[in-house]
């Protein structure tokens, strides 16, 4: 474990800060003019557009809205650029050119840090994939016989990919319940969130081209937090045989900093025990998760959040590296941006789950938040944050929030008049 | 009905010719150069970069590689470049300038006609869903008890969307036979095609807003031929319970050219009676499919090609417009570039059948190719064609070509060294 990295930028000493020098991740902000990348730094955000127009760093498209052209570089581009930006921001190398690139973090408005290619999710924590067999399908029967095999995903929606603090409306949608006889249109009554780490994809594969895991490994930029808020009474009705559709099609939340694999890498650790051997093409080959706490708020309208589970990254059964090498194994072309949702992450016991359907197990069992209103799924006016760190030796790698408040269905008839 | 529109460019007028002024559709070419946008007419493509660059047209981005300027535009713009096009092409009206614009089909390159901003995949077919149903699951309860209620469909994989012509290699991936004791992984053996249109979003649609069929209509900028090739083998072992993923990531091929709605307007006519009412988000407003002629064609290597099906899309259940009507409606925001497959168009008796899975009812009927050759499911080295036409009274609006050849598996481990 390595110690904390001294930044001449006082609030990134601080022990709990989400954002020691340690961590540099990397983002999109503005302040009213056009949006540029940075990396926050304790209190503040660097602008990397600045410093980049001063020759301080090369030329990766740090004055774009999005940080695909950096991303799209690669592994020796994204370790220059590190070790650039902690000299330049550690203690005693103080200067007054990057001191005046430097933003207070809470007067700057963050943007979706890059353009997403195409958005996948997987399904990768065990005790999730019991828990929903267990109350979708059948307990006796509740893991598919492939998930011990290959890591399951499906092709989610990139186009409803949001950053930390965007606001939604309640799905609308077709469902219907064991007891009605038609499927009826309207509000979603079940809806949840699905606590997830998000895969960032730098370097792209070709089309029919095979990568191994530790080349998967390498195409990854960084890691996000990942809320992919789910309707579950639409899921119910559409999901047999094609998978989730229009149900996790309406929004997914991100946190606004991808934290890089270099600052995490102090903290990786092995995936769980096999149950079944893996195939050589998505075999471990070496610790491939991380050790990150996470944790999950959830607040009434006007009320403080409540914390609802308590659980961590490294209860995943499959990593992020695993996860792509199987996405690219038939030949499917990975690209800059490509976004791998997890899977829910739920730990072993209660407390530690990762979605409301499974907290309250199926509705039956609410929770109780401060001041006294219970919940069995999201009302309307709720916010719900996730939260997520690595704890170093006297130091944190924070990911930031990633927050959404649910607003009323736009409920009836369709159409733009 | 409307008649043939008779052009100066003599080919066009040939009956048989599936490019006449009638039909107009845009794609991209490229004649050594850079790619830009162009029409088809007769067995010509004329250079639209040229024309904007004459001022004969407006800018609407025809000389860049991709239609998705000129798509996002919307009606108005289409309507325009139709009839500025139609006055320019129409018998009488030669010009030096615009003769100059024109290259002999011939001698050059198609690409991809617009960069595929998210794949979507249905499942509209009446009958292939009943086909499927029965060989994967139960024939007594084939249909899903939803499919006659909405359009089932989910997400695609777009960066292996490829133009007419693209060989690929036969997918590698993960399978489990029912007689296995575990997975294996190596290629695919029971490799497929589905016969499919695909519809083109031109304008798109805000995340929460919700949209009417009639104006996911006006949404749509037109329709190409669509082969969704298919990995039976990695499906049936995968795809429980969130769908297909490895099996369909590989490549999905589509026709140069897209047909605009303009072109296919004679040609509308009603979906099929409806066994159940649907709800009013997704209703008909009026005859919403077209009548297209479609046909699949199948040859060896070196062999001659055989016709292995011959069907029209007018048998699908629902319309692409009632589809992206559906995709929208909890909230997903649609862009420009979207590609919706229409599902497996599988018309109701043998013959009909849109993929090889159907026409040899899972591999136990084989096929028998001009030349003697049997097959089951394709072969290296075997060429897959779609054809389509709307037929008019003298003249026909036609697709060209939706080839694709199967090359061998890259087989041997993982990795690019």
């Amino acid at each position: 474990m390595t110690d904390l990295i001294r930044s001449w930028v006082e609030t990134a000493n601080d022990p709990q800060s989400p954002f020691p020098l340690n961590n540099l991740p990397f983002g999109v902000f503005s302040t009213g003019d056009a949006p540029r990348c940075a990396v926050a730094i304790g209190e503040s955000v660097l602008d990397l557009a600045a410093l980049q127009s001063a020759g301080s760093l090369p030329d990766h498209g740090f004055d774009e809205p999005a940080l695909n052209t950096f991303m799209g570089k690669g592994k020796q581009a994204w370790e220059d650029v590190r070790r650039t930006l902690t000299e330049l921001l550690r203690e005693g190398n103080e200067t007054d050119a990057v001191r005046a690139a430097l933003h207070d973090m809470s007067g700057v408005t963050m943007h979706l840090p890059f353009t997403v290619a195409e958005y996948t999710d997987f399904y990768a924590g065990r005790q999730h994939a019991f828990n929903v067999g267990s109350l979708f399908r059948d307990p006796e029967n509740a893991l598919p016989p492939n998930w011990l095999h290959i890591p399951i995903g499906y092709n989610g929606r990139a186009s409803t990919v949001v950053v930390s603090g965007t606001d939604f409306h309640r799905p609308m949608g077709q469902m219907k319940g064991p007891q009605d006889e038609m499927p009826s249109f309207g509000p979603c009554k079940r809806l949840d969130i699905e606590l997830e780490m998000g895969a960032v994809v730098g370097m792209p594969s070709e089309m029919g081209e095979r990568i191994s895991v530790d080349e998967a490994d390498d195409m990854i930029f960084g890691y996000v937090l990942l809320n992919d808020w789910s309707a579950r009474d639409i899921q119910a009705w559409e999901y047999q045989p094609l998978g989730p559709f229009q149900a996790k099609a309406f929004a997914t939340t991100i946190s606004p900093w991808v934290v890089t694999k270099a600052a995490l890498a102090p903290f990786r650790c092995a995936t769980p025990p096999r149950e079944k051997e893996l195939l050589p093409h998505i075999r471990d080959t070496g610790p491939m998760l991380y050790d990150i706490a996470l944790s999950v708020t959830m607040a009434a309208k006007g009320g403080a959040p409540t914390e609802i589970c308590r659980t961590n990254y490294n209860t995943l059964y499959y990593s992020a590296a695993q996860q792509l090498a199987h996405h690219a194994s038939s030949g499917c072309a990975m690209r800059t941006g490509d976004l791998l949702g997890s899977g829910t992450i739920s730990g072993p016991e209660k407390g530690m789950f990762g979605s409301l359907l499974e907290m309250t197990w199926g509705g039956k069992d609410p929770l109780t938040l401060e001041g006294g209103q219970s919940r069995t799924f999201i009302e309307d006016g709720d916010t719900l944050a996730l939260h997520g760190h690595a704890q170093g030796d006297g130091y944190r790698i924070g990911f930031g929030p990633c927050v959404g408040t649910v607003l009323p269905a736009r409920s009836g008839e369709a159409g733009r008049s």
